[in-house]
């Protein structure tokens, strides 16, 4: 079902020097399937992440924000990332804490490093306790199969209801240097901005200082994952890793005014936005990709509250489905986004290049067989001009189908 | 499909002393369905109201609004409410301006009043101009059925997606005087707080000041009609009025210090809840009615902040239409109210009378076939006890089905 996006090929993702990954099947929550992994990085590795803001966020999340802060306060360095699907370990109080900490101490064990030195993540069914001892015993699996060219085994393994693995890589020259961006991302339900169910993690063997290593994590979530809505619900576990290995043949990265930085941040953008899309392109039932971009507004704030309005909107969303040019929801949810002096004759809204509403009402070019062909397509950019400013902004969604009901209604089963 | 919502009786409807309803089958969108409403009134009564706060309000709301803050402010009275379904006029830039000022000439022509004395209203379909010619030609028909005892007539010809016209009726005595309270409304989707799609109108023979009108109004939309939430979208056309035609044998109310005025705006809202109510009961495609009842929060606004988190959530409301106690999906709903410093460990969540989270995780109590048993049933509480402070609140909600999405991507075949 997924939207114009098929598997990629092991070929094409670049390992990345100093980054090792290693699946299992450890039968978390049914046998016969990839739900373990294992990033190992070698020493020097900067490590930065962003995490849900949900206020019931998993035990993962709590565990991994306190060990990234504590290596990044202390200099010590992120040597393994853990991940498994099937179980989210959310809203398990503190049998949840512990068995987090206890798969660090397991997997650390496993890997040779320090439990500190782990961070956690889960993502599955909320409210149940993580089966701490089949994790354990995927280990061995897991750490045996660590090498630098598993990315697509490792798209695999974070996968829950993805129908494609997500993976992307690209190279980009830096200075002559040849510097290589590889990434993998899962998530197609309960996807909203700000870390909705979602984990990315994106590798670079670029050099890149500590401090500039968070500053890029939080820019490139802000232009990639933190724009996608499938279904306006945000995750208690979701987050972004960034890692730079730091293992190219190059002076290191100290300072966003470096040449070198916006290059590189421009490329891991890049891939973060190709994942982050395909988040939205595999999304739960979705038959359309759908751009909201929305250009003239105030402010960025004000753009992307009408972005978010008409992401969001159920109405919209299952007209997309139906092919059906109800354009007049499209207006309504304009109007729903909190910009208080809006002037709706100065509004005008586009269906890719047809003109659809001008001055308040329908443009007079309008016509629904235009209409109706665009939205037939499974590819649609929603512009609106909100007429009052200079800021542009974009958000990308999906439409909402019978098969999003029937997957949420049926995912525990 | 509606939730323990069957049709009201004629009978059941008490008359109102000085309104009149009038109906007819104008064609505005389909032939042989009522979509034609007047409200007459005696002179004399009071007239308030709210509307939709969505920023591309429809034309008619316009209209409405201008003619009622006229009427208010110099003393005189609104005589004529014109209801159409089929084409809310909204969208429709300047002539749908013109064609709602035509409709009020038009009525008030026929009905025998001033065209500023006429409030205007329309629902259905966004972005089509409005059958003008259709309308007016209707209106003789509407004109000859005008008589007191029209309710029931008057709840269906409002009708949209509905499946059970909404109506209902109550007395009281106020200071020995019986005074009766009837409306009908109407909505089914695009429904959520702050005025979603839906018309109300409550009538009473009381005889009340103009001011209070206004107070009432407001008072009574917070406790019953923005407390309802099916899809989370707000509509361009609603409006709930209350008219207060004056004419029970009774002194006039004229302060909220009145001992009269409590019980008068406590029957009023039992009404106004009742219909509001009746909406969720009726929303698209909903199989099961769900309170959100949230106690112990620090205020108001953060109570309904959580309380509007799990109501507008798809995920909670698959779940609740597969009867699967996918409860975590709730936690994760309150996490995404913006309620920055919630502990969660001191949250609980209950399901009817059933414990199903404490101490940041699942109740030690909790039992899977407990959940399941009231998740099965077609009236849920969910309660959400914060730990917080002293202040509560209740929204109501609906399940997202696989009917909403059909009734929502076929709205305008």
């Amino acid at each position: 079902m997924a939207v114009n996006l098929i598997a990629p090929q092991a070929a094409d993702l670049y390992p990345v020097a100093g980054v090792e990954l290693g699946w299992a099947q450890a039968g978390i929550r049914k046998p016969g399937r990839k739900d373990l992994l294992l990033i190992r990085l070698a020493p020097g590795a900067q490590v930065a992440a962003v995490f849900t803001r949900n206020r019931f966020c998993a035990a993962p999340v709590l565990v991994a924000r306190e060990h990234l802060a504590r290596a990044q306060a202390q200099g010590t360095g992120i040597r393994l990332l853990l991940v498994n699907t099937g179980c989210a370990n959310a809203g398990t109080g503190q049998r949840g804490i512990a068995d987090a900490r206890r798969s660090c101490e397991a997997s650390a064990a496993a890997a040779g490093c320090q439990a500190q030195d782990v961070l956690p993540f889960s993502t599955g069914v909320i409210m149940e306790a993580l089966p701490i001892e089949r994790l354990v015993a995927g280990l061995p699996e897991a750490v045996a199969r660590l090498a630098a060219d598993q990315w697509l085994g490792a798209a695999e393994a974070i996968m829950t209801t993805d129908t494609v693995p997500k993976a992307r890589s690209q190279q980009v020259s830096l200075a002559g240097c040849k510097v290589t961006i590889t990434g993998i991302a899962k998530g197609s339900g309960m996807i909203y901005p700000n870390m909705a169910t979602m984990l990315g993690y994106v590798a670079t063997d670029a050099n890149l200082a500590p401090a500039l290593a968070q500053t890029m994590v939080a820019r490139v979530a802000d232009g990639s994952f933190n724009r996608i809505c499938v279904d306006g619900d945000t995750s208690t576990n979701d987050a972004f890793v960034l890692i730079a290995s730091g293992q190219a043949k190059m002076p290191i990265i100290e300072s966003t005014e470096d040449p070198r930085y916006p290059s590189l941040e421009r490329a891991v953008t890049e891939v973060a936005r190709w994942l982050a899309q395909a988040i939205v392109r595999d999304g739960e039932g979705a038959s359309k990709f759908i751009e909201v971009r929305i250009e003239r507004a105030r402010s960025q704030d004000e753009a992307r509250a009408v972005a978010d309005a008409i992401a969001r909107s159920p109405l919209v969303k299952t007209a997309f489905f139906a092919s059906d040019p109800n354009l007049g929801r499209i207006l309504a949810a304009i109007g729903n986004a909190a910009v208080s002096d809006l002037d709706c004759n100065a509004v005008q809204l586009f269906l890719n290049e047809v003109p659809v509403a001008r001055d308040g009402g329908r443009d007079a070019r309008y016509r629904e067989e235009d209409g109706q062909r665009v939205m037939r397509g499974a590819e649609i950019l929603v512009r609106v001009d909100l007429g009052r400013g200079s800021e542009a902004t974009s958000v990308w969604t999906c439409d909402l189908s019978h098969e999003y009901v029937s997957i949420n209604a049926e995912y525990r089963s």
